[in-house]
């Protein structure tokens, strides 16, 4: 497959799998400035595949950090009014997202005051986007870009070329047929989150090194993988790669300490070493040997920052794994490796939560907050279980082997 | 001057001398994906001299080109809402705006169909932007990038660093005190702008190879040149570089014929031996020998686009013309020569016209029109005369050489 043949596989995939663009709709993209060319291919593919229009909103982390270094603190974390009130109204139309993921230079903020790092992440966009998620309002997806920036993070080396390959697998890309192996892919997904729900766990348990920890499940929540189908009846798939299964768990109850697996690159800066404590529920104890302090001005976002929103399963099978590789980006490691997320959650697991507001999410165990960051707990060494209501303990995991069947 | 710390003193004159950035004012930057490196330089230099917030808007003439092959027609030329809505309220706060120039790819659309790249240009934006011009409310300028893209262009070879050197020297950026050179550079324009007012010419005449065009000037004009004042009293420089006297003819007084003497970059587009004929100030003829359909098509935004908004004079000594290249850009080009602009005039330029609409504007002899592009039609054989009311001609232009002493 060469360059140009794989661009444009890639594109149909974020286009016609992904987001699963309508004829007629506004199609957004957010890119990073030097994600253009794939960019521009997602933009001919959806053109192609009925596309009214197709804005590109390019981001560029370097104007971020000229705000941080030499900005008056009191603006940053703002974006600019049109922008927000561009997110706000996706509804209308509604316009299809294409988000790129693959940061082309995830250390860019490392040598700055992480405080204000922290302080300059845009919340407002991230505020003005999730209300679309929760109302199932669009059809969206994430997918990466390959960038030389990204390839020097991940190989020490600006190889592009490899960089692809490894992307190429990560989201098979590579088989004969990508879309009919996506098929089957999201099949074995679906009939995994059904096994787990017919069990009903009233938690999930994750045992290894520095880790102990059990997170409550809902009585009414269901597991979720792979496709999402907004209210107007449009399938799509909200991540490329996607491996995972998940829910929204119990605010409220998890208990126990917890040691990161893998690195994770956020906000321009890689953590190292995550270890977070939850007591009654809340995180009471998060500390890291690199980037604690942008991770705890997430957790200032809002109190309930400090509780869980998501908890998923991720086995040894998963494409993403079989690269071998730690991306230094969350959509990729996630998608290796089980993995947990403070910040809000996800109503869409929870029956009869539609529409419903925050107190009442709440009420109903479903966080609501303003920050969601997901960092990797699985992995060989960790042990997961499914903890019934009676008090035994079933086998998730092994070894990264998935154990329960239907 | 190595090149960062050149990079590092254009990002100062535009700011400081161009745009003129004041203390907490929002700035926008609208540039090309591939100038990133000179708008991160601008926004760096933005916050230094005080911006409140900086946003980058950048735009990829690719996704256009995406549009024009791809996309539904009707659609073409229609920018997002949110996009235009930013433009629009540029006069709250206000926002200096900088804008840059220098296509990195001037030959992008050459291969399109020429009526549809005609109808992708973003009017709508230029609409939404003129009248902070007319109103004097926003302290802007326009400034180049220079890329590889647009290397190859002026030189047949990607030739980033000499493309610098060339911009330098048409900014002065290479004189020791450039600000201080500008000030004297802007002096000396101004005289000669007042020696055109003193004289009061009834008209101005072109002759030379395929040119032989009178343009009617108006009672209550001035010449301007160099420098803009704001409302709120801040003075800045449109454009950099800056070398024309210019003022906004009678539209209603144009007669002859009229050959550019340079080729002309707009729209993805180059044109080339343009001819253009007027008979009572309309355009009753335009040809080239490429990108004519680009033209064609700007001349129907509407009827008022057939007559002339702008006459500029330029002599040998501009420090554009110094370089004896052609680069294929606006914003230089016409700083080489004399150039006529057919569509919006220059209410500025007219006594007593400040806050008066479309009808007066016209009924006082201004040109209103959604359109306005210049082209150059002078150079050392055109010889250039002040024609008085009494039909006196006073040279002003011989062998490129100024003649009128004030």
């Amino acid at each position: 497959m060469n360059p140009e043949e794989r661009l444009q596989r890639y594109a149909e995939l974020a286009v016609r799998v992904g987001a699963n663009v309508q004829s007629g709709q506004p199609v957004g993209v957010w890119a990073h400035v030097d994600q253009a060319p794939v960019a521009r291919a997602i933009a001919r593919e959806s053109y192609r595949a009925g596309a009214g229009t197709v804005f590109v909103h390019y981001r560029d982390n370097h104007i971020r950090r000229a705000a941080i270094e030499l900005g008056p603190t009191e603006q940053l974390g703002t974006s600019p009014e049109h922008v927000i009130d561009w997110v706000r109204r996706f509804d209308e139309g509604p316009t299809a997202f294409i988000q790129l993921s693959g940061d082309p230079e995830p250390t860019l903020f490392a040598d700055l005051d992480q405080e204000l790092v922290g302080k300059s992440e845009p919340l407002d966009f991230r505020r003005a986007w999730i209300p679309h998620v929760a109302n199932r309002a669009v059809n969206w997806t994430i997918v990466a870009a390959p960038t030389e920036g990204w390839a020097q993070t991940v190989f020490g080396e600006p190889d592009l070329d490899r960089l692809w390959q490894a992307v190429a697998t990560a989201t098979r890309l590579d088989a004969p047929d990508p879309v009919a192996a996506w098929q089957e892919h999201i099949a074995t997904l679906k009939a995994r989150a059904a096994a787990l729900d017919e069990r009903g766990f009233d938690a999930v348990r994750f045992r290894g090194p520095g880790t102990d920890l059990t997170v409550g499940l809902l009585r009414d929540s269901r597991w979720l993988c792979a496709t999402f189908t907004t209210r107007d009846g449009v399938e799509h798939l909200p991540n490329i790669p996607t491996e995972e299964i998940f829910t929204s768990p119990d605010w409220r109850r998890t208990e126990g300490v917890v040691r990161s697996t893998y690195p994770l690159a956020v906000s321009g800066t890689v953590v190292n070493d995550l270890e977070v404590r939850f007591e009654n529920g809340r995180i009471v104890d998060l500390r890291a040997s690199s980037g604690e302090e942008v991770l705890q001005h997430q957790l200032e976002t809002d109190e309930q920052a400090h509780f869980l929103g998501e908890v998923a399963l991720v086995d040894g099978t998963s494409a993403v794994k079989r690269t071998g590789l730690v991306f230094r980006d969350t959509l990729f490691d996630e998608n290796a490796s089980c993995h947990i997320a403070y910040g809000n959650g996800l109503p869409m697991t929870v029956d009869g939560t539609d529409g419903k507001g925050p107190d009442e999410l709440l009420e109903r165990g479903v966080n609501v907050s303003g920050a969601h960051t997901d960092f990797m707990i699985g992995g060989v060494e960790v042990e997961v279980d499914g903890l019934t209501s009676s008090g035994e303990a079933v086998p998730l995991l092994r070894a990264d082997v998935w154990q329960l069947q239907s």
